[in-house]
């Protein structure tokens, strides 16, 4: 197999996008990666979206996308693992380029969440879980988070206010990040005063519903001839699978294609979790970043939030986390958020990432979860 | 790139299987596949499937479907392009295999039409069509085709009997299928008084809504050692799309995706259209099949309904289509029928069609669209 590297991101701002389609929100992300990577062609398109059809009433994303961005005629197809569709679409595309296949490739996730012409979104989200067994009883995904973060507390004694930090580290961040959907800091008064969304898990917790495109422009390494200085090497591309019922797992408490994905993405890589200097985890709610730290290996069984409490995981800590807002602050577009994930990955190691900079950043890992990580996508990157 | 072998084959037959879920009918044709490929592991798992959000209430189908046959935490995911994303699973299990990536691989074809908690299955199928210029018209699936076909009649001069013989070859054809939804012969007097669907296209020329599952089993060739006799070769796997919308189209008659995803396909198992001894063609529509025959290069423009009038069509005719029934008599569950066709492709070429065996046959050719083919996949095999 070749090796991969990214040599374009592009992103829209996360938020409620109600003057721009889905469409346009892609276009966007893409024309702008396409920029950024000095390409004017590639031979395909890769879509991660989760709920256009739901939503919009708009399936066959991938030609639909590929026409508007001027490249009728190219492959393209949509790649859907939930939340985690972002993610399966770049290991698509990593494939594509890694076969010796394809020479430029474009992996965009666009999702549009605030507008609904069909069906509600909160009902919508929950078709990640399992529709037969758990969807049926009408629990919400957000539900079925919070009846995990109630048994992970009681289980390792913990108090709501011990996670309030994984929420105020993605804040302080996403405030330098232009494009974030939310863009203050928050205080530990403010989370402790923040309303319930799914008791114990309040809307500090919860990552937001919104709109946004993120692309990356792939080729093979061996093809850069050492003439763009900004390619970021993918090092490693995995993914692993789980049962969506919670009730189906030994123990719902580990998040086992977690640890299966990344363990296949560190020995892909010939990396240790220490040899990792910053984590793009997918903290949809706080818990699951909890629960990814152990199964990714950063922390011991119950120590996840270890980690966060003494202040390790801002940019300049032991292993910065969320850097650039991750999915509580910058924004949850389900569909979208793996490739914007891997968009801020490349960002640290090219040294863009300004004032949320982490020093001598020189490997980075994204993680994409779908439904409660019945779906985990690992990525690697090096510069 | 590694070449690529199919070295087994499973299907439901496609009905209206209202005591069976989505997740029960992808298992079946799975298991079917893995006994019939000798495989008892796979490394991972490729899922066509077009409308399980929008009808179940059901996404991330890859993890769903992996852990109900037994193989949680493999690789899995869902690949969409519409009424092609059967088709699309398998150019991503092509692409998993040939990049060295996996040796054993699972494609899989899953719909469930006829069911449905949430929408309506006609509203839910133009999802295939561009939702903010021609569904929010009302416009179903079949009435952009109907205005296809009135159009190709208007400008060739035709008349409906003309179109007659794909229905009827694809009916006598599937009485021979036992995985095929209607299995009686139609006579030329039942298809001039079917009853009209959306003028011109009459029931006769419309693929019926059904469920169904198929599966494939794909490993490297060279790895086969020869052992597996029935192993067939993946020849050529390619992919090209067009606009969604008809009004953006230079010429409506012609299928410029199926032309360019043809062409692809050609030039890399090194065939012309001569050489192909069967075609699985995606007659949703009898238009349809009349289009992707001339930009497929097998008939001139405005001929193709010559090789149906002169009965070429048939299994011992020149050029032999929906040789088990088609998407017309097998019947169409969207997402799965490009894996429909490729097993159907397979089985010709190990000579196991039975009654609809094509002599002599070596090359084979299916083809999945998606949208008025938006779309286009195809696959070239060979023994």
């Amino acid at each position: 197999m070749r090796d991969v590297s990214v040599v374009g991101i592009g992103q829209t701002k996360v938020k409620e996008h109600w003057s721009k389609s889905l469409r346009e929100l892609a276009t966007e992300a893409i024309l702008g990666a396409m920029k950024d990577g000095h390409v004017d062609h590639a031979d395909a398109l890769y879509v991660g979206n989760m709920l256009s059809g739901e939503l919009t009433a708009q399936e066959n994303l991938g030609a639909l996308i590929a026409d508007e961005v001027g490249l009728r005629g190219i492959e393209a197809m949509k790649v859907e693992a939930a939340c985690g569709s972002g993610g399966t679409a770049l290991r698509v595309g990593y494939l594509a380029v890694a076969s010796g296949q394809f020479d430029v490739v474009i992996v965009a996730g666009a999702e549009k969440l605030t507008e609904s012409s069909n069906c509600n979104t909160t009902a919508s989200l929950a078709m990640a879980a399992d529709a037969d067994y758990e969807g049926i009883h009408g629990i919400s995904f957000v539900a079925l988070n919070a009846m995990l973060m109630r048994r992970y507390m009681h289980e390792y004694d913990l108090v709501p206010e011990d996670f309030a930090m994984f929420s105020m580290n993605a804040h302080a961040n996403a405030a330098n990040n232009p494009y974030a959907m939310f863009q203050s800091p928050i205080t530990l008064e403010q989370y402790k005063r923040a309303r319930n969304v799914s008791d114990p898990i309040n809307v500090m917790d919860s990552s937001p519903v919104g709109d946004g495109a993120a692309a990356l422009i792939l080729m093979p390494t061996a093809s850069l001839n050492g003439n763009r200085a900004r390619a970021i090497k993918i090092a490693a591309s995995s993914v692993a699978t789980d049962s969506l019922a919670l009730h189906s797992r030994r123990d719902p408490l580990w998040l086992s294609a977690v640890e299966l994905s990344a363990q296949k993405a560190y020995a892909q890589a010939r990396v240790s979790p220490q040899d990792i200097d910053l984590f793009e985890v997918h903290d949809a709610f706080s818990i699951m970043s909890v629960m990814s730290l152990e199964a990714s290996g950063f922390a011991g069984r119950g120590r996840g939030v270890n980690l966060a409490r003494e202040n390790e995981i801002n940019p300049k800590g032991k292993l910065p986390i969320s850097t650039m807002g991750g999915l509580k602050a910058r924004g949850h577009p389900v569909g979208a958020t793996g490739v914007y994930q891997a968009a801020e990955a490349v960002t640290q190691l090219r040294g863009e990432a300004g004032a949320n900079q982490v020093p001598d950043a020189h490997v980075a890992m994204a993680q994409s979860l779908g439904g409660v990580a019945a779906n985990a996508v690992t990525h690697i990157f090096t510069n």
